[in-house]
């Protein structure tokens, strides 16, 4: 199972997902390729994949990417080898992907689950976005694409609200577990362990 | 929202019921009418409305029960009346019905939300309803019929196993908060509030 989460930057995506990961060892984390440097404290191959912008450029003419973008000057991508390998080997797999990366996302998977994640309010999300310190300039950027992006919201599966963080932690973990136990994917887990049942 | 859980006899499907309701205060559960005499302990109006038979059957003529049910020779109901009544005061409800009676349910509200719980396995069910003491006879109806419903359970929308009964509870919980969050029900809930979200 593929599981899409999407959300204006400031909603809290990256602890929220972190926090779900930790409760599931069968869930893993989709690492994303970037050309982008490393931050302090992020590993090559755990936070992202990191490469060059020539080696972006021929993964990207080669097709082996599901989605990418170009934000802030950095290149991002989604392996779609890596996401085949995991699901391959039966694992579910969680991806933070911007809507539009999700869009292309979901063409190639349909079956995916989207979620889509809210701040409480415009006001909210301005006063987290205010709190990274960053100029005027680049906060009316930032609102002004995080209004883009929420527009989006309307053709996601699942929408969260992170107003409380372990409230919306406990609904995003309620989602990834009733889809699996969602008739289509419960068949798909049990297979032959059905003959026990209908005797 | 219409939550409707069916489970063959000695599932566990009162105690799973009964602990997800327990949790959430908005969901409410729909009494059933029936003919059968209380047992002791029942209370009437909690656990079942207890009516006569005639009452019954003149309720049945003015087409008050979405579905009805005779078993071991007593009547069994869900009154329309009182689901509509429940979800006109913004509750949302959970009823134990049985397949026959969930499908009708379904015809008249095809939004609800329908979840078949299983025994691990037949024959884990069949030690479950020894336990209970009864005759040979008995023991091969109740199995005999619940192989008949768990064929149904080819058209609910999830289905969960109760093999330990805390994580089947998790999980029927966890169904009910994630249908809070899909999306086309969201939008009922937030109404006018999505507009401090779209600017």
């Amino acid at each position: 199972m593929l599981i899409v989460v999407s959300a204006p930057s400031g909603t809290g995506k990256t602890s929220l997902c972190r926090e779900v990961l930790a409760m599931f060892p069968e869930l893993r984390f989709s690492v994303s390729w970037t050309t982008r440097p490393p931050r302090p404290g992020e590993r090559d191959g755990q936070d992202y994949c990191f490469t060059s912008e020539a080696e972006f450029r021929r993964r990207i003419e080669q097709g082996e990417f599901v989605e990418w973008v170009e934000n802030y000057g950095h290149l991002y991508g989604t392996s779609i080898r890596t996401v085949q390998s995991f699901l391959d080997q039966g694992h579910d797999l969680l991806l933070d992907v911007d809507p539009r990366g999700a869009r292309a996302i979901k063409e190639r998977f349909p079956s995916g689950v989207f979620i889509f994640l809210l701040p409480p309010s415009l006001a909210a999300l301005e006063v987290r976005l205010s709190r990274r310190g960053e100029s005027a300039d680049v906060m009316a950027a930032r609102l002004a694409k995080a209004k883009d992006e929420i527009r989006e919201m309307i053709w996601y599966d699942y929408l969260i609200v992170n107003e409380q963080l372990d409230e919306a932690v406990d609904r995003l973990r309620a989602v990834y577990m009733a889809e699996t136990c969602r008739r289509e994917r419960f068949y798909d887990r049990m297979k032959g362990d059905l003959q026990s049942l209908t005797g």
